[in-house]
């Protein structure tokens, strides 16, 4: 036996020498990962090492060697090139790094993709918040497979998104980013986008790790308050269900402070929360800056060297934008850095670029691009996400659809009616040459009959109202008015507009009121009499209180993409059915926020001893109550639903198994339509205090009118654990009321079950 | 040696017992409180234990004997009643309880006395934050003195007061109760409270135990977000002050939870951090009905039982209001309770009454009451509170004190101008026959030769706006228009007017602009030309965005006591000079908020390498800047001060001891004046994140013109600590910015020192 053994590995240490000479294991795509990132680390030196932990950029084909000087980084991160160009770019460097780096180690090619590939020419799909209202992760899983498609064939194998932040303060400019302010939602369009990306062999990035979305006073990157509680059972809850569902190749750091600790220097939240409890096996990104930030913004490390040195121990992989991590080769020569923290993080990036198939084959085909990129498949998916976002808000005396028969005439008004809206972190050439408007999708809807024309009336921000009186000239001699008002974003690679952006990245709004005169063009031309329908193209939730009580009806469209108008043409004239749902509540005022569904029983003063109940809590601002105007879940159809035979799979359960829920969906009217049915649990009593409402399930289906389909909802019983008094993740025993409704305020079934 | 002992202690032993047959040894004023406790305890049955634990109330002195049927409560609680007629129902019922209890144990008669005792008749003094907003905590114990000396007299042992909740979310109706926004302020006039009330032998109550004072929404008792570190560097810090201090003999609990947990049922609150941290000797007093809201309002227990068990584990002594403690005598019978958590909270609250001598003289004086009660020394002292809490905020050409050659004929107007508010929780008879209002303080004030009229022109909360055209006729006829707005607060106990009042406990504002017409009334006033002193008389900041920019002069009173219009009235004619400064920032616009001075450097996007300072940060919402319209420590004066001289003790230290700065202030102008001189503190790098500046000393001082004094600031190094990432309270070592000045953004010096 013995003999036997030490020949074999004779053997074997033969086999490995022999190979080393011919082709490093590493290089060996049939080997484990593992195997192939510990052969390859022990070629490297230190200096190489450090370089896997920082990322570059090439805008320059014919300065590849001068970049690079025969080293390669961990990352390359290039953007607003036509796909073409970007397609030849990377290759030639990816061909260039395989070629004259020493080891031959590819760079991961990165780049934004909230709502598409970020070079000129990707199909734009719509932004993340109108992703979130389709209620349809199935659709987004499609969208997501093709933007990985078209991130490919150019040669990209990495997308910074999705976002995984929770939209609670609605100030805060990126809302639009995020899929909306319900932490399961966000979970399963989380799971969703990183699955069709990965299944392209594009790895996702989920961001910003962790509870960056819930900043002080709404100002981007401001510290966020909370504990250790509300950390697990809020803001960590979508990035564990993605990591869970779907091994995300990366997660992004964040810029902010939890509890007053700068979360990327931190090993509680970058390791120990990250890793051991969330069980994250990837790599982590920083966000841009994030590590130099830990000086100049947190003043929690005095030079660049203790920041770079913070953020690594702490489990920040890679460092980009900032060169912090420059020094660390330097920290270690002086031996004030252990060398062990520089390959942790090295293994992990190198990991990753084995696990996506970089090593293997790092090229994009620059031959497919034209016939990838932009398909007339990706487009029409584009509109179909379109199509699925639109909320239906109010429509009185059934206004909408459009009955042509009637307006023959259209005056279609509002800074947002002939402009295309791609959204923050589009980051691309984006006008109206790629962009249907909604004057544009409306003209072509509705045919040679029907005479439309187009006015702004005022512009989107400036308290300009000069142009207000010619618009409701318009609106006078027209049968309607369709006033489309709402936010505007940047794109954020072709520079920044100031002051006249009103959504997105580092635009955040003190007042959630309509900007500018906006609110001043619908009274006015609501007072011509004229039906008014408003359509509110927008990154986030603003006050509409005043068009809710007088608009005849109001449609909302989250920012979407590249097909905007031709989606909204089609659900104004009943083309398609409006089936979106409001994942992010609508405030009454700026200070009546927050005004999410999902709060604690005791936050609007729901004292059932004093009166109220939770159907109708006893609550109160002195002017106002403080709920939302629209709530989660709200969205109207041209058709009515109804449920009957709702029925539990059991009522009584051990803490383990699920629930499955089953009814029958009957379309009443007379379309067909897409309904999406919600399933959401209160805990009725718990040692820590819960939500008073939280989805727990939801699915969209389509009945024809007059039809009737059956339904199946499941939840694990799993979901109805929290983190209690002593951060135990537990299912406490007891009872939970099981809702399903229509929206969150509109549950038409309750019945309880026990967990013992 | 050992014959003698055990004869000594049989002397001792019979002693003992002789005395517990005539006179048991807890009568015995001379032993030390312990050992009366125990004595008493033992000879206590569960009943009568556990009815100490709870509190009564006795409104009719004929009815003594049917309420109490010789039982013996925690605490009687009663108000509203005159205070003779209180001084002589306590008495005989204190009298009724030493005679006919079994074992003759008094109660602690407690009422609320936030701004004096709630019985009619007793002086009333400015609101808590008016208090506040004087500097000046010498005199806001001489105040507290006042307030315990007019208890003391009419049997009253025990205040629910001072509220040292932090004024964060300005929306909060409850606001006007606290001393303002700062920590160390807070500190300072809850120990100066503290201590006035306990020297005159009436225990004071801090509340409400912890972090109530910032609940999501502004909506009161919402729970409040937050981590163990910001517990402690923020919300804890006054009471750790005060208890440290000012030993007080009881604190109060609270209903909201806090990062999930209701902190009444939380031992890790409760007793933990309360008694192991923060060394808290009392007795807690559970805010009223908190107890049994474990169940109602935060759905963590399911009956009362469940509540009052977790309750009283959790350290919460004394049940008030919703009866939960009556279950734990039948529990602890039943065995699901422990014996010695009853005996436990019994215990501290008797050695509460003995500490307080209110079991060897429980009884007030009512034959004094006359002389004691609103004496004219207390109404002076009332007055002097209210002069120094009034906030001069902006002067434009000096044109106050008003010059009465000038201004031969006033108009005084608005809803607040004729019209006295005690604040909320003053619980008493209040109106114009004991407070003199803004008119009729100026009518007095400003002699025969001068006119003045007085119209309301609006009310302070609805949208009539048919009384404007009259105010404006008058401004046009006068010479200057004094236009009184603000807010109005509920006495409670006099019968809640719902919507009409716009502050004060479960009066909660989603909107932080002047309610109702009042806005309009000023831009109507000042379209007359006429000059216009906008007077703001106020629970709480509003926005005054407007008033600084247009009118001639903005001066701030909050809630004054009953001298408020006589203090306002010398104010504006010069007879007082004013020296109140900003306790809480007031805010640009309602959705520009927070807007506190101590925020984190990270949270107004204040980066340093993006070209900002820390001056002049470089930080944004998109239509406004992020920051206060009048800044934390902010006042004028009618004369001008100048710092020379200023002198550091040292400049490094070794993490003890403490830092003076001395400094000379010269009065330059020719009035003489008060000055605050404030010093704060930078922590220029931390290893968790720290305010931009913290107040840690400050000085009122009176300077004649033209004169000058030396003042001496003092700060121990031990103020620079902190709660590191692992809850380690330590001072880092490091620099720190130390910065003296006018106002936290009216900084003239600045020096750094190091802690090494």
């Amino acid at each position: 036996m013995k003999k036997k053994f030490l020949f074999a590995a004779f053997l074997i240490c033969g086999a490995i020498s022999s190979v080393a000479e011919e082709k490093p294991r590493y290089k060996d795509a049939s080997l484990p990962v593992e195997e192939r990132v510990e052969d390859l680390l022990r070629r490297m030196t230190l200096h190489e090492k450090v370089l896997q932990l920082q990322n570059n950029s090439t805008s320059d084909i014919n300065a590849i060697e001068n970049t690079y000087k025969g080293g390669s980084p961990g990352s390359v991160h290039e953007m607003s090139k036509s796909a073409k160009e970007a397609a030849l770019l990377f290759n030639k460097m990816q061909e260039y790094l395989l070629t004259q780096n020493r080891l031959g180690i590819p760079a991961l090619v990165t780049v934004e993709g909230i709502n598409g590939v970020t070079q000129n020419g990707c199909t734009i799909f719509p932004q993340a918040i109108a992703q979130g209202s389709t209620f349809n992760p199935e659709l987004v899983e499609e969208m997501s497979r093709a933007i990985g498609r078209e991130s490919h064939v150019i040669g990209i194998r990495q997308l910074q998104c999705p976002v995984l932040d929770i939209a609670r303060d609605l100030r805060w400019g990126r809302v639009e980013e995020t899929f909306g302010e319900d932490p399961f939602l966000i979970g399963e369009m989380g799971t969703a986008f990183v699955r069709g990306s990965q299944a392209e062999g594009v790895g996702a990035m989920p961001k910003h790790f962790v509870a960056h979305g819930t900043p002080t006073g709404g100002l981007n990157c401001a510290s966020v308050p909370g504990g250790e509680r509300e950390l697990r059972n809020l803001y960590a809850y979508p990035f564990a269900k993605v990591i869970q569902n779907a091994d995300p190749v990366s997660i992004m750091g964040c810029y902010s402070a939890y509890d007053g600790i700068p979360v990327a220097h931190s090993a509680h939240f970058m390791t120990d929360l990250l890793r051991g409890e969330l069980g994250f096996k990837g790599f982590v990104y920083s966000d841009w800056g994030s590590v130099d930030r830990l000086k100049s913004f947190h003043f929690a490390a005095e030079t660049s060297e203790e920041a770079a040195r913070k953020a690594l121990i702490a489990g920040i992989d890679m460092d980009v934008y900032d060169w912090a991590y420059q020094t660390l080769e330097d920290q270690v020569n002086k031996g004030i850095l252990d060398e062990a923290y520089v390959d942790r993080a090295c293994r992990r990036v190198l990991a990753a670029k084995f696990r996506l198939g970089v090593f293997d084959d790092p090229y994009g085909d620059p031959d497919k691009v034209d016939k990838v990129v932009r398909s007339k498949a990706h487009v029409a998916l584009a509109k179909k996400v379109a199509d699925e976002s639109i909320v239906l808000l109010e429509n009185k005396n059934d206004i909408l659809p459009l009955d042509l028969k009637k307006y023959k005439s259209i005056a279609v008004l509002g800074p947002n009616s002939n402009y295309g809206v791609a959204g923050d972190y589009g980051w691309v050439e984006f006008d109206n040459r790629e962009c249907v408007t909604l004057f544009d999708g409306l003209k072509q809807a509705v045919g040679k009959d029907v005479q439309v024309n187009q006015l702004d009336g005022c512009d989107w921000w400036s308290q300009k109202d000069d142009g207000i009186a010619a618009a409701v000239e318009l609106a006078r001699k027209s049968d309607i008015a369709i006033v489309a008002v709402g936010t505007r974003s940047v794109w954020l690679g072709r520079g920044a507009k100031g002051k006249n952006v009103t959504s997105g990245e580092g635009f955040d709004l003190s007042s959630l009121d309509l900007p500018g005169k906006q609110l001043d063009l619908l009274k006015a031309v609501k007072a011509t009499g004229k039906p008014v329908v408003v359509v509110l193209i927008t990154g986030k939730p603003l006050v509409m209180t005043w068009a809710k009580e007088h608009a005849d009806a109001v449609v909302l469209q989250f920012y979407g993409g590249e097909q905007q108008g031709n989606a909204m043409a089609d659900v104004l004239l009943g083309k398609v059915n409006p089936s979106g749902r409001l994942n992010v509540s609508f405030p009454r005022s700026t200070g009546n926020t927050p005004c999410y569904y999902n709060y604690y029983p005791s936050d609007r003063e729901q004292v059932f001893d004093q009166g109220g109940s939770y159907e109708e809590p006893n609550g109160h601002y002195i002017f106002e109550k403080p709920y939302a105007l629209w709530n989660f879940g709200r969205g109207l159809s041209y058709t009515d639903f109804e449920y009957t035979d709702v029925h539990l799979s059991d009522t009584v359960f051990s803490g383990q198994g699920k629930l499955s829920v089953t009814l029958k969906v009957k379309n009443t009217g007379r379309r067909d339509g897409k309904e999406v049915v919600q399933l959401y649990v209160r805990d009725k009593f718990s040692s820590v205090v819960m939500p008073i409402q939280q989805l727990k399930a939801f699915k969209k289906v389509e009945v024809p009118a007059g039809g009737e389909v059956e339904v199946r909802l499941e939840m694990p019983i799993d979901e109805l654990a929290f983190y209690n008094e002593t951060l135990h993740r537990l299912v406490e025993p007891g009872e939970f009321e099981i809702q399903v409704g229509h929206a969150s305020d509109d549950i038409v079934f309750r019945k309880t079950i026990v967990v013992k």
